[in-house]
């Protein structure tokens, strides 16, 4: 897994709401912290663990949601537990959940690669986990796993966006 | 596609929160940015492109994430490519999954109507997106989508919402 | 179902960001509102109406996003139609779309408990809700449901997290 990283902001940004302070306007607040990581997913289906890199990320972060969005049309991000055999019990059911055979229209690339394209509705690109004074708050044995079908594109980004609470 | 649009608050309305400042307590803070948008579904299953309401409703608003929510019990929010086949094969898909039979206690409306009940548990009714200067950050083959099998009820609402991050 | 409650931070807590202000840097905001239910699901599959919690946890909060979150690996969160079957067509058709049978790798505990690991990749451990005012936005028909397969976990915590907007 390759990860880089790039910052859109830095911490406690430039002013942008607007207060009311003893009857003057004032400007304030923060833009979002948000970066992408880049993961190499090769040419089979993947469960990726995010979980380390997204725990950095809202390290000292403080109280908040951290979501994590996959800006690809055929993969998703799931919540689960990896390492013990689930990880590829997902990925072989989804293909008994959605056949990689002839019945779907978008038909482009691998064989059945029509069902890759339907897969995000069931498994969403987006899913948010709150954070308390920069920890995830993440069950013992829950991970956050970039789930991506797609045998013809190897290289996912991944955003990661904390909003504060 | 009917679209009317109602606001909820003025950008970055009254203080709600409050910090203390050179030993001084006040009060700061937005009301959140949210709207509705109303679509005509008609009576067959639809999947209806919400993104460039979605887009104009956060153009402007700077860094945070978009909600997107839907206030019915048999419509989903999904985020996939539209316009190269997987909108209906999702739709035709979903018959699968879910099928239009005798199977479900939840028995009103059309036949099968039980199934449109239990999409929203697969499909949620909400979904999150990260939004930078005003942009929202989906791929470039991503859209928002709504999901409605429901045939018995033509009009939808779809709220908009916008946390600041 | 017994209901324990846990409050992180009061209302409205200790600075945290940082603003520009007549040339002065100081620090403002809020701890994120969040707080833990205690409920017990019983020694079969459960669907466990989470709205009164979420809309007491929720009342007097002003503007923003609810995320309600479970941390645990063999449940999700649904928004869907309670109390008129829904909720048991939701449990029966997940045995059909996750059979409990010999196929998966992840084998401990029940038989087919495997298909309890898998779930949560269709049923997310995370949803948000829209709030203004204090108010929940869902629909007329909608409650938000704890899904639980698990045979043999009788008590799951669900963190509730309220983001101002």
């Amino acid at each position: 897994m390759t990860v880089e990283s790039s910052d859109h902001s830095p911490l406690w940004g430039e002013s942008v709401g607007e207060a009311d302070w003893w009857g003057v306007s004032a400007k304030l607040t923060n833009d979002m912290q948000t970066t992408t990581v880049t993961i190499n997913t090769g040419s089979r289906p993947a469960a990726v663990d995010l979980t380390s890199d997204a725990a950095s990320f809202v390290s000292g972060m403080g109280d908040g949601l951290l979501n994590v969005f996959v800006p690809h049309a055929t993969a998703g991000v799931a919540v689960f537990e990896t390492g013990a055999g689930s990880d590829q019990d997902l990925l072989d059911h989804l293909e008994s959940l959605l056949p990689r055979d002839e019945r779907w229209r978008h038909a482009h690339g691998s064989p059945g690669h029509g069902a890759d394209h339907v897969m995000p509705a069931l498994i969403a690109p987006s899913i948010s986990v709150p954070v308390i004074e920069g920890i995830l708050q993440l069950g013992t044995w829950q991970s956050i796993v970039l789930v991506d079908l797609n045998r013809d594109n190897s290289t996912r980004t991944v955003r990661l966006s904390f909003v504060q609470g």
